[in-house]
C-alpha cells in the first residue's frame, strides 16, 4: 500500500464536530422541571439543586474535552499533512473522547456511594486510554514526511515527554484508585496542570 | 510558559459547532404525538398548543444564541491570531452558551408559576456569566499581538464599553427579579438591543 | 450604525452546522428493539415494520432539509460578502429549517388519522415560512455590494421570481390542506420539481 | 438545465458534520446508573458489564462510519470541482450513513436471539445501500470535468472496481445471512479489509 497523503484541512473540520459533539453531549441530562413539578420557589431551588452530579460531571467533562481539543489543536500546527495511518490513530483518540462523557457521569453519579472505586477505576482507566490515543498520535504523526520544517527537534522531544509520562502516572491513577477512590481522581486531575500547559510552539 | 500561537480558522470552526449544537438543543423537546394520541383534529390542534411553552423557549433560546454568535462572529473579525488564553476565555464563554438553553426552557416552563422569582433570577444570572464569557474574551484577545492593524482605537473601545456596560445591567436584571421577577426578565430582553446593534466594524 | 461586513465562510459553517443537526434529528426516533421485546424472526421484522411512520417523516425530512441546503449553497455562490442584514435573514432561515423536521413528524404520524387536515395545515405552513426565510435571505443579498459582479442580472431574475411564486403557491398549498389534506401536501411536494432544478449558476 | 458548478469546501463541511453527528449517534445510548440503582461496587460493575451490547454496537459503529468517512475524504482529494448530481448523489450516501448506527444496534442486541437472521438481513442489506451510495458517488463524480487532472486513469479504475466488487460481495452476505446469520456478517465485516486499504493516492 503507497502512502496515502491526505488533506489536514478537513481531517481537523471531522475532528473539531466530533469534539463539539462530545463536549456538549452532557447538557443533555438537563431538562428543565415541568411547570407541576415545582409549585413554589423553595420547591424549584430544591429541584435545580439537586442536579448538582449532572452539573458537576457537565463541568469537568467539559474542561477536560477543551484541554483535551487544545492539544488536538497544537499538536495539528506541527504537521504539514496528514496520511492514513495517522487518520485510524487520530480516529482511534476522537473514539476515546466520544466516551469520556459517559465515565465521568458514572463518576459524578458516584464518588460519594459505595460503588466510588468502580467508578473511580472506570474514569481513571479511561484517561489511560485517552492517553493511548495521544501516543498513537505522535507516533504516526512525528514522522520526517509529515512534520513541518520548523517542528522538528526540540518541541517535538518535549511533546514525547509529556504523552509518555502522562501513561506512567494514569497508570499509577488506575491501580490507586482500586484502594482509595479519590486519591485516584486526585492524580488524574493533577495532571490536567501539565496539559493545560503543554506548550506546542516552535520559537 | 512561552506564548503560543494558534490557529484562528480552526477556532472559528470549533466555536460554531458547539453555537450549532446549542442553538438547536431545545428542539429536542418537541416530540410527535403519536397516532393514538389524538383523534380528532380538535385533539391535535390542542396537543401542539399545550407546546407553547416549549415553542417560546425554543424561539428564545435560538434568538438569543444567534445575537451571541453575531457578537462572537464580529469580535473575531478583529483579531489576527489566537493564543492559549484567548482559547480558554473563548472556552468559557462556550461553556455558559451551550448551558444558556437550560435556564430559558426553565423560565418558559415557570415564568407564570408562583416559582416564578426563583426562574428569573436563575436567567438572569446566566447572564451575567454570559456577560463575563464575553469581558474575559475581550481581556484576553485585546492584548496588541492579536489585534488586526487597523482594529485598534475606536471600535476595541467602543466594544469594551458596550461588554462593561452590559455587566452593569445584568447585575442590576438578576437584583430586580429576585423582588419582580417581569422586570428583571424586561431589563435581560432590552440589552439585545444593544447586542443586536453593537458595531464591530473598523471604518 | 454603518454597514459591518463580515465574513462569508464562517457564516456557511455555521449554517451547515445547523444543517448537519436539523437533517439527522429525527433518526433519534430510531431506538433498538431491545433483546427481550423481540423473541422471534417475525416479532422482529414486525417490530421494524411498524418504525414506518418514523422511517417516512425521517426520509422526508432528510430529502428536503437536502434540497434546501442545495439551494442555500446555490445562493451563497452568488455573494461575495455578508452584511448584519443578512445574518439576521440567515439567521431567521435556520430557524425555521431547525423546525422543519417536527411538523413533518407530526404529517407523518397522522396523515392516515381524522386529525389529517391539522397536520397538512401545519407542515404546508411551515413551508411558506421556509419560503419567507429565502425571500428574505434573497431581499437580503440582492443588494449590489454584497453580490458578485457576473452574478447580477439574469441569475438574480430567475432566483427571485422562483422564490416569490413558492410564496404564492405554498399558501394556496396552506389553504387547499384545510380542505383536503393529501391535495395540500401534494401541492408542497411537486414544488421539490423547482427546488431541486432551480439553476444558481452564471454562465 | 444547465451544469452548475458548486463549491467542494463547503460540500465536505456538511458531509463532515452529518458523518460527525452519525458516528457519535450510539453514545448516546449510555447514561450513568442513578446513585440509587448500584448500591456497591459488584452492583454498579454489574450494571457497567450489562451495557456490553450498547458498547459493541458504538464500536462497530464508530469503525464503520470511521472507515467510510476516510473513503468518502480519499474519494473528494481525486475531485475539483462538484456539480448538482454529485450532491444528490452524496446525499442519498449521507442518508444511509445517519441511518446505519440502527441497524447496528439493532445487530448488537439481536445476533444472540432467536431473532439473529432478520437482525443480520437488515445489517447486511444496509450495507449494500451503503455501497450503492459509493457507486452513485463515483459515476456522479468520474466525470472528465468534475476530475482533478492527475487523478485520471489508474486511480479511478482501482476505485470503480473495488466500489463495484463490494456490490457483489454485500448482496451475497446479504442472501446468506438469511440462511446464517453469523456467517452474513462475517462477510460484511472481511470487506472492512478492503475498505481500510484501499489507496486513493494518485501516484
Amino acid at each position: 500500500m503507497a502512502t496515502m497523503i491526505m488533506d489536514k484541512d478537513r481531517t481537523e473540520a471531522f475532528s473539531d464536530g466530533i469534539f463539539a459533539v462530545a463536549i456538549t453531549l452532557l447538557i443533555l441530562d438537563f431538562k428543565a422541571p415541568d411547570r407541576g413539578a415545582a409549585n413554589s420557589n423553595g420547591e424549584l431551588v430544591h429541584a435545580l439543586l439537586g442536579l448538582w452530579p449532572s452539573l458537576l460531571a457537565f463541568l469537568i467533562s467539559f474542561v477536560t474535552i477543551l484541554v483535551m481539543w487544545i492539544n488536538h489543536h497544537g499538536f495539528f500546527t506541527l504537521l504539514k499533512e496528514v496520511d492514513r495511518r495517522l487518520l485510524y490513530a487520530n480516529g482511534f483518540l476522537l473514539l476515546i473522547v466520544t466516551m469520556l462523557p459517559f465515565p465521568t457521569a458514572v463518576l459524578a453519579q458516584h464518588l460519594q456511594t459505595p460503588a466510588a472505586k468502580t467508578a473511580a477505576v472506570f474514569y481513571c482507566a479511561m484517561f489511560v486510554l485517552v492517553n493511548v490515543g495521544y501516543n498513537l498520535m505522535y507516533m504516526a504523526g512525528a514522522r520526517q514526511y509529515l512534520v513541518r520544517d520548523k517542528a522538528c527537534g526540540r518541541v517535538m522531544s518535549r511533546v514525547r515527554n509529556a504523552y509518555r509520562l502522562g501513561f506512567v502516572w494514569y497508570s499509577l491513577a488506575t491501580v490507586v484508585s482500586a484502594f482509595h477512590a479519590p486519591a485516584g481522581v486526585i492524580i488524574c486531575s493533577l495532571l490536567w496542570l501539565l496539559w493545560a500547559r503543554l506548550d506546542y510552539s516552535t520559537r
